[in-house]
């Protein structure tokens, strides 16, 4: 169950409110937290199939909600294109510093890198 | 349940997967294709009642799916934000064509536009 480290804590921020509290809970602490199957079942004082079969319920959820959604998807392309413009802009600022020093153009980049950080979250 | 059309067809746009087929060809011929409820009932073989269950329940999935994981409200922020990139962007290829006409930054501006219509979908 612990392949995919990464994808698995995205489609925990993206779609873990739709998950209960228990699956939420078991999930954080074996994915986010690394604990075991047999530390979270002593410490809940319930087995480790009990915990396994609530985390496997847990991840079947969060594919199917991004199997039929795509927002994990989604937001990883986004952040990429993010950084090409941010890189693209940054060249337009560079280029303007070391030509033409116009604060329009330098007002006008400025603006467009405020704005990307909006994108980023 | 017909206010906010906009929204409920984002919303089935977003999430319509995540319903069952009965419950999608309802809410598309209800919300989509503007039929009322006797219509549909009639259409189908079943009660207005049950028309409206159905919608009704549909409406209470995707709107929780919403408050939630938030994918709608994001990507109305996110089409604003493209829109505004695009518009400065347009703005210091403007200026680069009336004052320097400058290769580079025709091309780096040029690259921005198109990669900013990745993020329109």
């Amino acid at each position: 169950m612990k392949d995919q480290a990464l994808r698995m804590t995205m489609l925990f921020d993206c779609y873990g409110e739709m998950l209960t509290e228990r699956q939420r809970e078991f999930y954080d602490l074996y994915h986010n937290e690394d604990l075991s199957l047999a530390e979270i079942a002593e410490n809940y004082g319930i087995s480790r199939q009990g915990v396994r079969d609530v985390i496997v319920r847990a991840e079947a959820i969060l594919t199917e909600l991004e199997e039929k959604t795509g927002f994990v998807e989604r937001t990883l392309r986004y952040r990429s294109a993010v950084e090409e413009l941010a890189e693209l802009n940054q060249a337009i600022a560079q280029q303007n510093r070391l030509r033409y020093r116009d604060p329009k153009l330098e007002q006008l980049t400025g603006e467009i890198a405020e704005k990307l950080t909006v994108l980023e979250d």
